[in-house]
């Protein structure tokens, strides 16, 4: 099935309110699910939306939280998101890093007491506008384990950073530090296929290439796969990234991070508040002229793109471009459902009232 | 040969001073070298040396550099290192971070007309003693192909993190965008063995297992290997390094980074000045109370150590746990050098007059 984003965007928004956020905040959350579905990382946006209304109902998730600043200098910050959705928490985190930065050159905010964020990249493209070099990262529920590991420590903890250009569109990575997103694996059970090797490791710790492994007791695999590739700095890297959202924020880290899912009761000896983020913005004439930079940015940006290619149209991709061109086209064409996304949204709608839309 | 690290030291620093280095340039060049060496990052100490003197010979390292901050603002600046040697500017421009985020809770200084810098995770540590969360980056002669690319446009660029913690010694992550390092290629040339796949690529864009690859036209490979294993992930890593250590200060970027070896010169058509690096410091009492964090650093650190492993004997390693050992050790025992090396070494004491180290 496929839908119209307007109406899909209208649709949860009325979910959230319904639900019980104010409508500033359902038209935030709305959005930030919707860049998901628009940029093609499905997994993150309204596949979700039941998720969080399960979510709300069993009170772990706050619909009308106090957001709060608790501790901060002239370029960092902490904020205790009241357990509001991550949705509309995160956006207001980077609001705060790109105030600072407009101030003193730079802004760096760790956010505590939060919930899931939706995708990175949103939150990172917030500080574009201001001419600011924006950066993300949240932690999430432990589906990951570290190199030797047989034990999940870690979430997917992704990783974004938006850098303006001039004429070219600007660079937008926005990757979890594992090297398959769960997703993914999501994708191959359904069509039921095998995931490549270094993807994921069964419960006793072993490679497999079961796509239920990590379902089975497994886990996802760090950037890397196995330690002769690099697991290690993907360990790294997701270690920095629950380090910076949860041990400086008063977050939850590592193993003690809350489950997305409701039917998942949280850890019972917490180490700290909900989920974790942070945020950060630099403005680029905090460094140099902003003109100068980005015109450099563009000359960076074609050498890349003009690269010669290993295979005849395999181009070198600028991270952020396909996503762009898939939001081009589910804006004009409209955004795919799959069945079981379509069946959780009308159980919402019947639950809510909401019309949901048809066709496009 | 095993040399100790004392007159290892002195013997670098020596050398440094007759080959026009200021005594305390020479010195500090010196502790950053063999910082490398104790921490068993063996490519970018002593080994290095003659690189660093044949650039000075060409003069394209600058011994009595005037080293600038050409803008700043609260939270930021950008540094001209004057074609000095990396090893002296890295240090100068971490300390400007580190003086900012003691000003205004974090420090962010890039860094142009400088040269290769050692290892990252020296530079990164700096901050520790301040009780400040380290970051290093540096830009790196062009050996690495983005992912569906021919062409070598990006270096080894690694990526530096250092954090306090309390008992426990700090996290230490300090690691090269990169599969693995051209340090480990030179190992398996050397020992006449094949690169595990996902290494390396050949001159034609294929994956290749001959260690010879990259000399021979090919380029090592981003971070994840291949496409399936997320490269894509570990190229957009560089990229972000690559743009923040110059595109923001205003060094040459991508392909057009000089090379370190003395006998290629750098390209014709600069975009920048010299090489770049990207330094910051954020002060942990500018999120929540130091000692706070720390204690919680110690409990992150103690639950990962502590996670079940897969193999017996093979424990869960914090990021710098291996280096820390190896220092240790070295410290002790001191510094085993190759063959090639003492020869490079010994060539330099002839040519200074400056006696080399016997075997310790």
């Amino acid at each position: 099935m496929v839908v119209a984003h307007d109406s899909l965007f209208q649709f949860t928004k009325s979910i959230l309110e319904a639900a019980g956020c104010p409508e500033k905040d359902a038209r935030l959350g709305a959005q930030v699910l919707l860049s998901a579905d628009l940029r093609g990382v499905d997994s993150h946006g309204v596949a979700r939306l039941v998720g969080y209304v399960r979510l709300i109902d069993k009170n772990r998730v706050n619909t009308r939280p106090d957001v709060k600043i608790v501790h901060e200098t002239p370029s960092t910050g902490v904020i205790d998101g009241d357990a509001g959705l991550g949705l509309v928490v995160g956006p207001e985190a980077m609001n705060l890093a790109i105030d600072k930065a407009k101030q003193v050159g730079s802004g760096w905010v760790a956010v505590r007491n939060s919930n899931h964020y939706g995708i990175a990249g949103y939150h990172a493209m917030l500080a574009l506008k201001d001419d600011c070099i924006g950066i993300a990262m949240t932690n999430a529920s432990p589906l990951v384990a570290p190199t030797f590991s047989k034990e999940r420590l870690l979430g997917t903890n992704p990783i974004a950073v938006a850098i303006p250009a001039d004429k070219e569109p600007p660079f937008v990575l926005d990757m979890a530090t594992t090297t398959a997103a769960n997703g993914k694996l999501e994708i191959l059970q359904r069509k039921n296929k095998q995931a490549p090797t270094g993807w994921i490791q069964d419960a006793s710790g072993q490679s497999t290439t079961d796509p239920n492994g990590v379902k089975d007791g497994g886990a996802l695999l760090p950037l890397g796969g196995d330690r002769e590739h690099g697991s290690h700095k993907g360990y790294g890297l997701s270690s920095v990234v629950d380090i910076l959202s949860a041990v400086l924020s008063g977050a939850n880290y590592g193993p003690w991070v809350p489950p997305f899912v409701a039917f998942m009761e949280p850890a019972a000896d917490p180490v700290g508040k909900g989920i974790g983020h942070f945020f950060g913005a630099m403005r680029i004439d905090g460094f140099r002229p902003s003109g100068e930079f980005k015109s450099h940015m563009d000359n960076w940006i074609g050498r890349f793109r003009n690269a010669e290619p290993i295979m005849k149209g395999h181009d070198v991709l600028i991270p952020g471009d396909p996503e762009r061109k898939l939001e081009h086209e589910r804006r004009k064409d409209g955004i795919p459902l799959l069945d079981a996304v379509v069946n959780d949204l009308k159980g919402l709608s019947d639950r809510f009232g909401v019309e949901f839309p048809g066709e496009i």
